[in-house]
């Protein structure tokens, strides 16, 4: 029989679609950072669920202030790839009976910390029970909303665009795994200024992204390695492959002109651009990335 | 070093409140069914997480599709306790890698069928790897909403309003908890035709969850044991004690008179008066139940 860890997350997502009902609205099918929802108001709402498991996106010794900053922050950085803003968040821990309730609180305080930082609050949260000897797993699930015509899917994008990424990319292991900042004013500014085709959040790395980004607007790319921004110490093919790098990757025409806005904006975080959409099944190819059901 | 296990679900709710910014309408503290925001429709949005473990919720012999069908249904039933009703779902997977495709398909044909019935749909998903040896972790979250003026908390009971349940209660280990059917219709009328100042859905057990309605309301209770609805084959004890009946339980004034009514919109569904509201303090008590982090 064949095993979910045989045909990796997105293999195991084609199977799904075909088994539920799912909205027919824009933005409604899979693929996209966040789910939209039109429900007839000035914004459109966004939807979207993200977990972390215990000694796969956190180590067991982590300290439990930066994991619940991080299990916040990867949704924060979701809504803004869509450029919208989080707004009700929900819990879900299920945990050992052996847990310290002191990690418990500490894990809540560094939750807390972000939905302080970016203006959002707790709406619901459930705690159930696994067996001693299972891991902990962290489930956050947020509702969130984007400007009327301002929702950026991973799909707009067109032959001919340039790719760009914010920051720089590489060795999140090392720590900016668990303290990163989601680029939420970021997002939004790409959004609403910038003309940008396409967008999404680097979180499996730009070897496994840039590709779902590409295929999704139905196109191939090209990128030029040595454009690509590194973190000190950082090798391009860890730039393209460590993945938790939590930089926005966009798409904008070639003849778009929003460089000196975003410098006026943002004067402490570059953006590079790295390459070009083609047409599809034109242009290079990427490997490395990370699958979650990748041994 | 205290752990979850030793002060409840309940006890550790109580601590993290205070740790993490929530908003302050009506409906958005901890204690209901739902969470309620208000953005300025016509219906208030509901949301809602809720999370199934492996060996704890369904055995992992169970049918998959069952227990896909009761991880929605649990779901639709947090809103029917509320007046309200379901309509985006979101899952996240937490799985071992060795975790059949096959048995991922059955569980979301389940889900997709009750999604279908109550006819919402899927917006979102995660799925991630848990170490092999580690429970599985199906975890919904979901929105819902409620006609503005009709979402019933479980603290608008007063003192002499009586108790109902519908349905019976008691021995859901036996299947009912795999293949309950939510009470959305009859949690919709109650709330828009019934005048019922509380409402909640049993899962923990009478036992648990009446103590819980009554001390929101600011209330204590008095039930006979006579008068609770058994099912087939139970005794009093397991119906107040086994958990999982997925039944409302509501309180109305002493002098609504909704019971013809509801016998013409429901006649195949008993609902029972067990008990009356009484001052905080006063009445009795009740012991046993569910809870999510007690041996």
């Amino acid at each position: 029989m064949k095993t979910v860890g045989d045909i990796g997350e997105d293999g195991l997502i084609r199977r799904i679609v075909s088994l539920v009902p799912i909205g027919d609205g824009a933005g409604e099918k899979p693929g996209d950072d966040c789910s939209v929802v039109d429900s007839g108001g000035d914004r459109l709402l966004l939807l979207k669920t993200d977990a972390l498991v215990g000694g796969v996106h956190y180590e067991k010794s982590a300290d439990p202030e930066a994991v619940g900053w991080k299990a916040m922050a990867r949704v924060f950085s979701d809504f803004a790839a869509m450029g919208g803003v989080g707004e009700k968040f929900m819990v879900t821990l299920a945990l050992p009976g052996s847990t310290e309730i002191a990690w418990v609180e500490r894990l809540y305080a560094g939750m807390g910390k972000c939905l302080q930082e970016f203006g959002a609050t707790l709406a619901g949260g459930e705690t159930c029970r696994v067996p001693e000897g299972s891991v902990a797993v962290i489930s956050i699930s947020a509702m969130g909303s984007v400007k009327r015509g301002c929702a950026v899917l991973r799909s707009g994008g067109s032959a001919g665009d340039h790719i760009w990424v914010t920051g720089s990319l590489g060795g999140s292991l090392s720590g900016k795994h668990l303290s990163f900042s989601p680029r939420v004013e970021e997002g939004r500014w790409l959004a609403e200024h910038a003309g940008v085709t396409a967008m999404m959040d680097l979180s499996d790395g730009l070897a496994k992204d840039l590709p779902r980004l590409a295929a999704a607007s139905d196109c191939g790319f090209e990128i030029q390695r040595d454009a690509v921004p590194l973190n000190p110490g950082c090798t391009v093919d860890q730039a393209l492959g460590d993945g938790e790098d939590f930089e926005l990757l966009f798409t904008a025409p070639a003849d778009a002109t929003f460089e000196n806005g975003w410098k006026a904006h943002f004067p402490e975080l570059r953006i590079t651009r790295i390459g070009v959409l083609v047409g599809s099944g034109e242009g290079g190819a990427l490997s490395g990335g990370w699958d979650h059901f990748e041994s």
